[in-house]
């Protein structure tokens, strides 16, 4: 018998009527033959209005306490769908995070799976129960609730996959799975069958917002085969797995992109007179986080370094680079802003070194000025004038011919 | 130190704004240098809402789910109550009925509590922290969510304070105390300043309605002293204690009463032809609740035995009767409605064999015709009719004078 984990997020629990239908899916599955552990999410809002009444009593809350708080939300959710499941005359059984030996550091509101005690689960399953398990929340060593940060179901989902050796983990959505680009803006993106664990890895990173990055490194790092798709519809969705089907000569899988960055440029009189890293360490020590870093030492020309930063650190950043200004020893600061991000990524790039050129090329003709350049092994980004930045997505979309379903090799 | 434990119901945590209030009335206990358990329940209507969204999916839901589901409502009072206490500037720290070591058996809604692991809580107070308990729930030995049933909350103050050996336990409600009767319609009733755990257990069963009987019973069996107060004032409330002063000539504590009594009764065409344990066996095995039987045995008459029953209960006890007819041997069956049930309760009655005799008379002056009699040895009760109900109530706490603060002996 398979073995799978699924997992629906919050606006496919919203209200009772879509816990039924989520009952009803499981139901299908079931059918299958397969023996099923569903992951869920708190119901539609729960959680902002449960922050809401938080902040009401105090506006930063106890990170222990709020945890204690916001774990209730995927507690009535998984309590709701056993109760649909049982209605449709299967077997099923809830459990919290401590029930479902979830067992993470003792990191209040962030905290990351240091193990899971399967054998609550093992049991269930093995009485033919559907195990109906709260995402996001485990129990530190001190018995403390504890919740993974943004993005926990997905890893709790993951990880409870990797623990129990299911076949797959299913991430259901409300999405069909994931895109050459996002649909909303550029023409023709479709659904991509198939990716590897890094590819997806860049293109969450980069925004495309479908999966936490920290789900799919997990789900590399124990080879847990993945896919992405619609809570809605029957369709299949994206695969992320290891070694995906090679679609013949495409070496690009998708165009991703983000608004309002910022490029802050330092200035130096003379040659550094501290260590470059000084900068990046200060910003880091006060959550800065810093994106892009081009740095420029011509001779006879000031030397400078600039970065990318996101609009809302901009204040910040700004605020401590200044206190610190003696230490690091610059002149001056500038920056530019209603700056974006267009990155193009696909794993086949690191064996096809035209593809930047290409894609420089591409931008030159349709007159977008290239700010900043950054590459990985499977993945450019470049920095544009935003007002630019749909313009360029969808040229390149173009350009790569990511509308076009690709053949596969099998 | 002296240890307390407090107990704040739903109506005193309704909204953000209640849990601001009880956070600045536990202040002032800590002040008056007090180390505080507080135990609450679910917020205001959020018990009936939950039970709400289980009905839509079920009309019968799993005991177990429910259990999972309804005790999400304690866990956040709990925490919203120690974020409002830190605001304040207290250490505070949230329990579930898990986390505080509640086990009980293995009874889903209507557990009892086994036993207490009180190290976490212990070490919580010994750190200087305000221990905040969720009331009503706890944890069987397979690490399923249990809750305690009805008035489970009370049940969880009083365990706890028996528990870590409290001074007190205080029950902090919506009324101020227990009053000789209903204020709402026995004219000059008032608030009793000490009862015994026997004659508080007498009212509670007879429908006062403040505490639940399983708390006062051990309350009693652990002579813990537990208190009935309001959380809107600083009155002193009703105590209650094993030895309570005696009150001067005063062998009446209160009048208590209850509408909607059905008069069964069951006539036989000969002396009884099997015994007349086996209606009540019989009703008991339906969960049909009896309350007062009288049986009458009369030479040269036909034989009958009468009880009471709660007229939601009637039309199940005639089809249960009628079912088993030819095993119980009887003739036929009658009923009489529109009845109610008064009683005055006093541990002094025992010691004062004029006081039925009284009460009886009472009644007679005042016109009301008694029904039917039943008596313990610190209370009696009579089945009237129902329009008589609040004369009697009324006519009965003047005769007894219940409206005078009696003079107490020290």
């Amino acid at each position: 018998m398979n073995k799978l984990v699924v997992k629906f997020g919050g606006t496919s629990v919203a209200t009772t009527a879509h816990i039924q239908r989520v009952a009803a899916r499981v139901l299908k599955e079931v059918e299958k033959g397969n023996s099923l552990v569903v992951v869920v999410s708190a119901m539609g809002k729960t959680t902002d209005q449960l922050v809401h009444m938080a902040n009401e009593l105090c506006a930063e809350p106890s990170k222990r306490e709020l945890d204690v708080l916001l774990t209730t939300g995927e507690q009535v959710t998984i309590s709701l769908l056993s109760i649909a499941l049982q209605k449709l005359g299967l077997k099923a059984q809830s459990f919290t995070g401590w029930q479902a030996g979830i067992h993470t550091e003792t990191v209040p509101s962030n905290a990351r799976i240091e193990q899971i005690d399967t054998q609550a689960i093992e049991r269930a399953l093995a009485e033919g129960k559907v195990a109906v398990v709260a995402g996001f929340q485990g129990v530190d060593s001190n018995d403390n609730i504890t919740t993974l940060g943004r993005g926990g179901s997905d890893t709790t989902a993951v990880a409870i996959a990797a623990a129990i050796q299911a076949q797959r983990c299913d991430i259901y959505t409300d999405v069909e799975g994931v895109y050459t680009s996002d649909p909303r803006y550029v023409k023709n993106a479709r659904k991509i069958p198939q990716l590897s664990y890094d590819e997806m890895l860049e293109l969450a990173h980069l925004g495309a917002g479908v999966l936490h990055p920290r789900s799919v490194e997990l789900a590399k790092n124990y080879e847990m085969p993945m896919s992405v798709r619609s809570s809605y519809c029957e369709e299949e969705g994206t695969m992320l797995k290891e070694e995906v089907q090679m679609e013949k000569d495409i070496v690009v899988r998708g165009v991703a992109f983000e608004g309002d960055i910022i490029r802050l440029t330092v200035y130096y009189e003379a040659p550094y007179t501290s260590s470059l890293a000084s900068i990046f360490t200060t910003l880091a020590k006060h959550h800065i986080n810093v994106d892009i870093i081009v740095q420029s030492v011509i001779p006879n020309m000031t030397p400078t370094v600039s970065f990318s930063v996101k609009k809302e650190q901009l204040k910040e950043a700004l605020i401590i680079l200044g206190e610190h200004k003696d230490t690091l020893g610059f002149d001056h600061i500038d920056h530019e802003a209603e700056l974006a991000k267009v990155s193009i990524v696909g794993s086949g790039m690191a064996s096809n070194p035209g593809v930047a050129a290409t894609m420089f090329d591409c931008l030159y003709k349709e007159g977008i000025p290239v700010k900043m350049v950054s590459t990985s092994e499977i993945k450019v980004s470049v920095v544009i004038p935003q007002e630019e930045m749909l313009h360029a997505a969808n040229a390149l979309h173009e350009q790569f011919d990511l509308s076009i379903l690709p053949e596969t090799i099998a």
